[in-house]
């Protein structure tokens, strides 16, 4: 179940039994939660191993949620042998128990709703068809998420192009999306040009995922980064010279505001205060025109376990209460501009 | 060497042999790097153990540094048989010595120049009566240190009268002071004053100073209070009602530039963006004249171990560096005022 780790990293793949068939195959996942010590992927076909995984953040990152979830729907009806109605009632029940895995991102509601457009568009196929079209749709989720991350990244690098030091915080890279990743993508285009550049990555309490996740794929890239305690970024905007903050977004309001790890609220606020651009990388569809603005993003609390217990010791007294959002709300007035896959939106 | 805890805690204590009489006596450190999980004391009477203890932040916080140089100093004369002479050479040797332990905070060094100071006056007399004179100094630096924080507390319970709900980051409590504490004295004479009151504690990366012991003496003394990720802070800012973010101080330039653990200068642009008031409580002896501003004091850098290996496990991929600066500089205009055991001083 291990393997070497390639370029570029695929948290999340369709693995078919028998290629070039899509179906019957299997998902591998990359299990994140053991990086950066253990490189280890796990093959399913069980949706609720999908659901405990996304629940869990072995596969995590908006975009990857989606494409995790979409593959999740396959798995479940693949070797259901009934009629394609029969097929159809299982993909709605799996889809509605995957979509309470995680309430933040909205690609993930996307990715089902997608499935189930396409799903009870061809709901008068015999079964066979349905479970390819529905599987080629999967992929199609996927291969599409790959193809904006790069376009993502050519859009950054080129508003980046005179940048030289960067600070990102979380992870939204390769390991968040089908590959290559949103906030790094800028990151990857830059490195692939021969531009020598420097990533300060925010370590991301309460799970790390910029010392484990960001630092490790920077790492395999060969992308020269530096891990800091999220505290120290102010401190580091006014002693070195940061270029530029670039943060991923799970969910941006039709106003801009943006909701992503929790912590980017405060580094918009900290990068404007030392005029440093603040910049958002995200595909199109991480806009949710139905969130007029921030206040309507619901913000997932998380048990508190991660922070009172995060490292396998036990960090605060026994009965202190601790508050665990995991994520935030940057106003869009505080961000510089969002970088997506058709080009870069700046504020009204 | 184990004992309960009481109220209110202290940190450091010296433990004569034979009371009434000051020596031969030991120090009684309580091991902070074992808090919130074990309470454990360690009596030494040997000025290398205090360095180490200081080194590897068993003893922390500015006040409770100088308390323990003071008192290593008595220990190392104690029981040294030769003339005053000689006594006077090897206190100034363990001051010399004890002086490298940290650099930042500037009580260490005030405390060991008022030994030397009190030592060089009585070079003249017995050798039994300059130990006396030595030991009584020491007590009287923690007694000194123990009303100054009474008088911080009261002036800092008046100017906070009417908050309810506050903020504070690391520890300035009772553990980092004889007793009491500079921070957190407000909090426990708001509290005697039966005021209620709840404090988020930012847990303060990367030794969780906050998690592991304000959360605790706040939980010993039954004031309300919750943990939360040091970047959540701006998120709380926005969606709770924060009255006051109240913090310590290692070191105070001439200007009131203040130096203070890694996160508090982006506490305080936080605190200003939400118009929040921003207070440093500290005793005037934390003033160095001598700093013209924040940039001439020296920021100790620690261990990235701290970051990467911080409670056993490790989080950051092996072969990426990491910053740990184990302080930051807020600038005078962005702290609201500073309060201290003789009075409330507002900016220019």
């Amino acid at each position: 179940m291990s393997e070497n780790p390639v370029q570029p990293t695929r948290p999340i793949e369709w693995i078919p039994d028998q290629p070039p068939d899509l179906i019957p195959g299997k998902l591998r996942i990359l299990d994140q939660t053991l990086l950066p010590n253990v490189y280890r992927t796990l093959a399913t076909d069980n949706p609720e191993t999908v659901y405990e995984a996304i629940r869990m953040l072995r596969v995590r990152g908006a975009p990857a949620i989606g494409i995790a979830a979409a593959m999740a729907l396959v798995a479940a009806i693949q070797k259901e042998t009934g009629s394609t109605g029969t097929l159809l009632e299982l993909l709605h029940r799996t889809a509605d128990r995957l979509a309470g895995s995680r309430p933040t991102a909205v690609n993930l509601f996307q990715a089902l709703d997608r499935m189930r457009a396409t799903a009870r568009r061809h709901a008068g196929a015999e079964a066979r068809i349905f479970k390819q079209t529905l599987a080629a749709e999967a992929i199609a989720i996927r291969d599409e998420d790959a193809a904006m991350c790069r376009a993502i990244g050519r859009f950054g690098a080129d508003l980046l192009a005179d940048a030289k030091t960067f600070m990102t915080h979380c992870n939204a890279g390769s390991l968040a999306t089908a590959e290559f990743g949103t906030a790094l993508a800028p990151f990857y285009t830059l490195h692939a040009a021969n531009r020598s550049i420097h990533v300060y990555v925010d370590e991301t309490r309460p799970l790390l995922q910029g010392a484990r996740l960001t630092a490790w794929e920077l790492q395999q890239a060969g992308i020269a980064c530096t891990v800091i305690c999220d505290n120290a970024a102010a401190h580091l905007m006014r002693r070195k010279s940061i270029d530029a903050v670039v943060v991923g977004a799970d969910r941006i309001a039709a106003n801009g505001d943006t909701a992503n790890k929790i912590g980017t609220y405060g580094l918009a606020l900290l990068a404007k205060a030392h005029n440093i651009p603040f910049y958002v990388c995200a595909p199109t569809t991480t806009l949710d025109m139905q969130c007029a603005d921030g206040d309507a993003i619901p913000i997932e609390e998380r048990d508190i376990q991660e922070i009172t217990h995060g490292f396998g010791v036990n960090t605060v007294p026994t009965g202190v209460p601790a508050y665990n959002p995991a994520f935030d709300v940057t106003p869009a007035d505080a961000i510089t501009a969002i970088i997506t896959e058709r080009g870069v939106l700046h504020p009204m």
